[in-house]
């Protein structure tokens, strides 16, 4: 798309740290980084969220994160990895161009995701949803 | 493995609220969920992380997270989703048998996930980065 900032990262008009590149991904550096080392794996295709995205391209981006979640662990001594693909502006996505985050985590590293569970009324509650979602499947 | 609540899940050793299950893949209610509707997709077989998981059950995963995200986008109706797979205690990971969350997210649902990018000191603290990652792939 014309004025897809990740399109023109595929198309060379804008300059990335590239990490990897074949017919369909393209990998680079995130330059606001969670944490140093974070990099993007986006398809070169442009599909806006994962609902759009076919399959095989969603196996594809996903094989290719744990590739390079691996070169986190052991390129950069990483303690662990995040692996986040968000969709849709309500969910924090900012680019409106497929991309899963890979996030390198060491221990002390001062980053902390917001992690406040809430609670459901009774698990009545909880199967309604279940079943709602059952019934897409 | 035997001490393991999501092999004991899997076993129906300890019940929970499913909402798919194949040979290879089960998915049920997070009881502690970000957002109510909040899945988890998990693989039948143990792996404690990515890096051990086979490529292959890697894209059945996303392939199901992508069908549950559909599910809360079309049953829910969410206004987005997050997914998310993290690796290793460092990365927030709680449990230690891979699972992928599937959050529905609301325009206005009061979740924000501390999202605070860093800087590099300049391109080529970040290229020393890449090229580190590069040299595992």
């Amino acid at each position: 798309m014309s004025d897809c900032i990740f399109c023109k990262i595929v198309e060379k008009q804008i300059p990335a740290a590239i990490v990897y590149e074949d017919d369909d991904i393209l990998v680079f550096m995130d330059i606001g980084p969670i944490i140093k080392g974070h990099a993007l794996v986006i398809s070169k295709q442009h599909y806006e969220t994962v609902a759009e995205t076919p399959d095989s391209v969603v196996a594809k981006l996903h094989v290719t994160a744990k590739r390079i979640a691996d070169a986190q662990l052991n390129g950069l001594a990483a303690d662990g990895v995040n692996i986040l693909q968000n969709n849709g502006k309500a969910s924090g996505q900012e680019v409106s161009h497929i991309h899963v985050h890979v996030i390198p985590r060491f221990d002390e590293d001062g980053h902390h995701w917001n992690w406040k569970p809430r609670k459901y009324e009774n698990s009545e509650e909880m199967m309604e949803l279940a079943c709602k979602m059952q019934k897409q499947l």
